[in-house]
């Protein structure tokens, strides 16, 4: 099944369930007022949600027309947000970009950080920023959502508890971050508030793209309008979900509803880094990657990052073409605070 | 007034208003079932709960008798923890035991991390861990509990969004951290639950003791039931929560619910490291500060973490040696997961 959370005035939103191919939903916030709260008591709730889901496909609910842009991420702010880096790839050739070799062990212990999790945007918002020169970029990341995980969880008990998944713009502030980073807390301000697709869908509405562990689809990244990026979420990925949840969980448990993100979705070429769209390549997720791989070509970056006006669209499809799980697409915009 | 949410079965358990003594409590959840639904709605919540607050020190509500240990965090899950690391002091004895000099910068730009808020320890709960060896320490700090924060606040704006003061063990495994932040992007595993006072308070409740800005009383920490720390809250802190606030808030909102965190409070003496308690000093808020002190003294540290038995208070007493927040009190437990 596919669930949303509709914009109506409240912080969290009012849960819908959509039909597959996201042109129609039916209320369920008369069961349960909000997809934390139908987290929060999962293995009561999902049956009835499922049974609307059914009923929405068989015409047999009543129903309204869905608008992705009515719809708040699915959960509009969240208990926890820890996004890993599993395309190691990706963290290889931004230390390459600066010279320096990446730690054996980045191979074999998943990186992530801890992300703010109490505003993120709905996935047409816009991202509105004080100053272009903070170096905006978007991530083009997959999520899932987990139902409580004991504190040191295997990796098989990680597994069990996927409950949802869904896509995610990880806004970064790029020229934030290297300062930030220095001063070895990680990162704060270099990662404003994320968004994240207009549903977020069961695992089984995934069919055999989802093999328990990675999601093997092309992730779409388009930039004002044109492709950017082609890279599959199944390729390359270094540590599945279940390794990232159970990696979150070793020293405390995590509650249901927590996130836990995939990193930029980064594809090697040939074991190299990977070509643009326009020269024959998958693409990238986010503009770094590009301008990394700039310099190592060229001696410096020609691509700038996103400037106020632009515009980023993240989207999955599945082997029909149709959207999995509706498009987050979010223009930069001036703060004016 | 002051505040607690009372477990009883649920994940955020049933707000209660506390009597200024401690002592009573008088049901507020028939006005609003949780302190964060409260916070998502302070203006038209507040008044309510302060005239509930007169009432039970009138004895013109119902009220039963408050027993600490039946008590939650009072957020027992938040939408964000964002820990700052305001006594620079601290920061830089933990510099100097490294042989490292500390950077100009982190006397004017604050450090902090993103903590994770999702499973958040009772004040009486006991910190379960699976290994002695990852180094358990406590650290005890000052919180603040904020209204909504619009990105790019000011200082004063920031100073006016404070709505709830409370105390916190930032429980730390020291022995993980070095390899974690050697990675780059901050704390996770490092960083376990943390558990906070049994009442969260509004700063009039604080008197002259709270400027706006910083909470000028001593932070009394005791080890296996021995005076470990005695350092004032209100002194050395480089950065007072406003400013730390507005750090927080740059580059986007803070939702109503964010906890800001002090950091470990920390006193100078004489311009360099404080003396432990038995010398005459006013001790210190964690084990890994003494650590360094033995180091710096002797070439190495002589006092251990935490061991599975070990026992911490944290509390905080006004003028008359009444305890303010109730106390913090855990004893570290092995995990049989």
């Amino acid at each position: 099944m596919k669930l949303a959370s509709l914009k109506n005035g409240t912080r969290d939103g009012k849960l819908v369930v959509v039909s597959r191919d996201l042109t129609r939903y039916t209320d369920a916030s008369y069961l349960v007022p909000t997809l934390q709260a139908a987290l929060d008591n999962w293995s009561r709730i999902a049956p009835h949600l499922e049974a609307l889901a059914e009923g929405l496909d068989h015409g047999s609910v009543p129903s309204e027309r869905f608008h992705e842009h009515d719809a708040h991420s699915p959960l509009p702010r969240a208990y926890q947000w820890a996004d890993g880096s599993a395309y190691v790839n990706h963290v290889e050739l931004v230390r390459k970009s600066r010279g320096a070799e990446l730690p054996e062990s980045f191979w074999t212990d998943p990186l992530m950080y801890q992300g703010g999790s109490d505003s993120f945007l709905g996935p047409r918002d816009p991202i509105v920023m004080a100053d272009e020169a903070w170096g905006i970029d978007m991530e083009g990341e997959i999520a899932v959502i987990v139902d409580d995980v004991p504190m040191g969880a295997s990796v098989d008990q990680a597994r069990q508890a996927i409950r949802l998944v869904m896509l995610v713009n990880d806004v970064s502030l790029r020229r934030l971050i290297p300062d930030e980073l220095a001063k070895g807390f990680g990162f704060f301000q270099g990662k404003p508030s994320s968004a994240f697709s207009p549903t977020a869908v069961t695992p089984d509405e995934l069919g055999e793209a989802w093999d328990g562990g990675r999601l093997h689809l092309p992730l779409f990244v388009d930039l004002n309008g044109k492709p950017f990026g082609r890279a599959n979420a199944g390729v390359d990925m270094t540590f599945d979900f279940p390794t990232l949840i159970a990696h979150a969980a070793k020293t405390r448990p995590l509650a249901a509803g927590t996130i836990v993100g995939s990193g930029t979705v980064s594809n090697k070429l040939d074991g190299g880094p990977g070509k643009t769209i326009a020269e024959g390549g998958v693409g990238y997720s986010c503009l770094a990657e590009l301008r990394i791989v700039e310099t190592l070509a060229n001696g410096k970056a020609t691509s700038d990052f996103m400037r106020f006006g632009d515009t980023v669209r993240i989207e999955m499809k599945d082997a029909s073409g149709h959207s999995i799980f509706g498009a987050i697409e979010q223009t930069v915009e001036k703060y004016e605070g």
